[in-house]
């Protein structure tokens, strides 16, 4: 069993951060979960696009407000506590927080630690950096 | 892209009810993602073994305050919003809610929707409901 602790977490490596966002990885593909966990910030006001073409993620609001926009159709979807998205098709997204967002966010396949987001906005596939 | 609410997947058979808990299940085997996502309540003053032998599971505490005991080495681990335990060994547990707990677990492989704790505790395999 693992036991971790978000703030204990936030203090070390596990904690990655970017321009208006953050996010803690929790659980990484050297757990052997088949999943990676972790909880993200999104600055209040910022907008982020992301387009993960390798990974399957969904994304539950713990707190805040904000919106999502799918790029392919322009639908936008408010975000509130108690609302997840998943990215079953991969979908290129924009993610805007008007207050800041806590989310909890699952990836398959799981996150290494090591991956950084390229300029297309997606992470690299797995064999990238195995 | 799939987009739920919590509140309202709680009007549906998504929210599973069970003596001193519910699960409600907002990513289920069948949207693909890999793993499934809920967001399940512990009663206040409730202690549940779960065994998921089959499964590996996390859990990430939102809101509540409650422990988690191993069963095969007696630790207690304090549950606070914040903490996470990743049952990376299929561990025997003691889950008890000092307040209501609100925790949210993902599950790989992804439960179904179908599955029933049995009397050990645990979900079948899936090919048991295949």
């Amino acid at each position: 069993m693992i036991v971790r602790n978000l703030n204990d977490a936030r203090m070390t490596d596990r904690l990655v951060k970017a321009d208006g966002w953050d996010s803690t990885r929790l659980v990484l593909a050297e757990d052997g979960m088949g999943f990676s966990f972790h909880i993200t910030r999104i600055a209040p006001g910022s907008s982020h696009v992301f387009h993960y073409k390798h990974h399957f993620e969904s994304v539950y609001c713990v707190s805040g407000q904000g919106s999502i926009e799918d790029l392919a159709t322009g639908q936008v979807h408010p975000i509130r506590p108690g609302v997840i998205y998943a990215l079953d098709q991969h979908d290129k997204h924009r993610l805007s927080a008007e207050t800041e967002l806590v989310m909890a966010c699952c990836f398959n396949p799981p996150v290494t630690g090591q991956e950084v987001h390229r300029e297309d906005g997606s992470y690299a596939p797995v064999p990238e950096h195995a």
